[in-house]
């Protein structure tokens, strides 16, 4: 038996071991030392009190045969589904309900949707971006491009000087917190559907839009017969430890058959996601679910607001924080990724993600999130002001 | 964009879609009549009372901030894998807490494990089988040998005739209901070794063994070097609707490559398992639990033996349902699977699996289920008696 070879061209992935084990030096060197983590991409409030109670019931149906449900395939609800086509349907985006692939994360599905593509195709991913694209691809042995994402055009994605088979972007973007308008996107839309190109677009993130720009990439024309649209429960309602998120494979994506790829992919290698969990999902897409939500999201806009303010005020050049969590900055004084990562945790015990663990246009960049608390979050910027203000 | 062309060479998978709608048009044909479903492979009874009582709790700790947990790596829970180590302990298997790795079920787990092995290498699967192993296989491009399991010898699958890298092996086995002993599985794992080859062993029905013989293959001398074990809460303790499962990959397998890639693949591609899962899980394997759990069992292994034995006293040869959920038996007179089907569908009103559905070598055969509840198994077996006796 032989190892796929592939995985010895990835890269050992030191980014959150290497943070993990200064901060736990700095602690041990320092006991007295109140560290603030806003590093961290987890989201921290506890899930809105409609999915609490909704998965209580779901707990107490499986108690009882009468309700009791085993492999989803065979149960035949789709009441997820339902709620997810009236979530677009909100958006003016129509989608049918095999268009929805109910998962357990957009890691997965971000991941694992290499399975349908050939491996002669050539991948384009942003730089910095989320590494589990990167390694994915490495994984499968394709080659790859790379767009980088620079300062001077707010870290927007430039079209690729060269083919790409299937370009993933993540819109708003992890790690630099900023989102592409309706004509940014647009321009890719029609690019990928003049290269017959695939744009595997991860929203993520789409809650914590509060600007008026496009929520779903279908709301883009043209969309429908380029993209794939992936979003997640764990950013927008707290379901990091709960585990639910979808996937959107329009039909008309190469005549239907990217999505008959999918469906036979998940009907091979998955059996879906908890009963419990896709009750728990389903309960924060109604009216008292959604407000609920909403108050958890204005809360971390907040801590990024918070945070965005706060640099700029200490003289920072900074992005994102307005549509996103999570708010990227450039570091002082030509100060590297890594040194403004000691700096911050040595003299403000603030702890946060060197920008260059995201790809080397990261270096000299810094991320800071709003998943922590409102109290914390205004002590660590009160900190980061004092020192550098 | 291009898709990957070995989807292209799979078998569309008619078997189930058949049977539902056959199913159908008989009851729309004739809407009295009394259909009794002994096909599934999916569970019927409620949750053990003390995994529901965990899932209670674990939902509430979801509620409130100071006992919520995100995303698996970072709150550095282990008690599930504690749970399963001391589980193998009492098999006389040791195991590291490393060389457990929970996921979400043994179908994603024997189809993702494809992700760390080189396509070049040679894979021998049984026939019958479960399709999973074939259909994963097929999408990654793999050259597939056949292992045919003849009623000569029990269904027990022969050593292969030509050298193969990776073999499945699902033991107490699906369709056919049998098990192999400790000397048989002796003969794979020392023929694995000489070879260099690697055994993925599904034990999901590990549970349901009520002779001697081993129930983990790690019983087995040797089989350190040479298997990776795959377990599941799914039919064990009824999680198919939760969705918990684990699989074991021994430091000893290629010096720890083999741990060491699947843990980069799962670290790449999975955010881990629900947190409420996870807690009725590990409810399941406490003393408590396991009683109950031991009680659901015996449900359904007392139904196994009614239709065994229900069988066997109308004439038809008959394997499994002792050491299996599962009884595969001969399709009387010639018959083909599809044609005892229908037989079995309009003159019985009872529904199975025809064992053509699981492969070549199993047209002729049948497989019934122990999944329904004792009324009616009792019922489907008097009609089949009733009919064939």
């Amino acid at each position: 038996m032989t190892l796929n070879p592939n995985f010895q061209n990835l890269q050992k992935s030191y980014l959150f071991a290497n943070i993990g084990k200064k901060v736990r030096e700095y602690q041990a060197a320092n006991p007295a030392a109140d560290i603030i983590r806003l590093g961290i991409g987890d989201v921290t409030q506890p899930l809105p009190p409609a999915a609490i109670a909704a998965m209580h019931k779901a707990v107490e149906d499986m108690a009882s045969a009468e309700t009791f449900v085993g492999y989803p395939t065979d149960y035949g609800l789709h009441f997820l589904e339902d709620a997810i086509q009236a979530d677009y349907a909100r958006l003016g985006v129509p989608l049918t309900l095999d268009e929805i692939f109910i998962s357990d994360g957009a890691k997965s599905d971000t991941g694992n949707i290499g399975d349908i593509f050939s491996v002669e195709n050539i991948v384009a991913v942003c730089d910095p971006i989320y590494p589990v694209y990167v390694d994915t691809n490495i994984m499968a042995g394709r080659r790859m491009i790379t767009i980088p994402c620079m300062a001077a055009d707010d870290f927007a994605p430039a079209l690729p000087s060269e083919h790409a088979d299937i370009i993933y972007l993540c819109n708003p973007n992890n790690p630099t917190g900023t989102a592409m308008n309706a004509a940014q996107l647009k321009i890719w839309v029609d690019w990928a559907n003049e290269h017959g190109s695939v744009l595997l677009y991860d929203g993520a993130y789409e809650a914590f839009i509060t600007e008026d720009i496009p929520r779903s990439i279908y709301e883009i024309s043209g969309a429908r017969s380029c993209a794939i649209e992936f979003r997640s429960f764990s950013k927008t309602a707290g379901f990091t430890g709960v585990r639910c998120a979808y996937a959107i494979i329009p039909q008309e994506l190469m005549s239907g058959q990217v999505n008959a790829l999918w469906n036979r992919r998940q009907a091979t290698k998955f059996n879906g996601v908890s009963i419990i969990t896709q009750r728990g999902a389903a309960a924060t897409l109604t009216d008292e679910g959604r407000a609920q939500v909403g108050e958890i999201i204005r809360y971390y806009l907040n801590n990024a607001k918070v945070i965005r303010e706060g640099l700029l005020a200490a003289g920072f050049k900074v992005w994102g924080g307005v549509n996103s969590p999570y708010v990227w900055f450039e570091a002082k004084q030509g100060l590297g990724s890594w040194e403004l990562f000691d700096l911050l945790l040595n003299e403000c015990q603030v702890v946060g993600t060197p920008g260059s663990g995201f790809g080397a246009a990261g270096e000299g960049y810094f991320r800071l999130t709003g998943f922590g608390t409102a109290e914390r979050t205004l002590e660590a910027v009160a900190r980061v002001q004092q020192r550098f203000g």
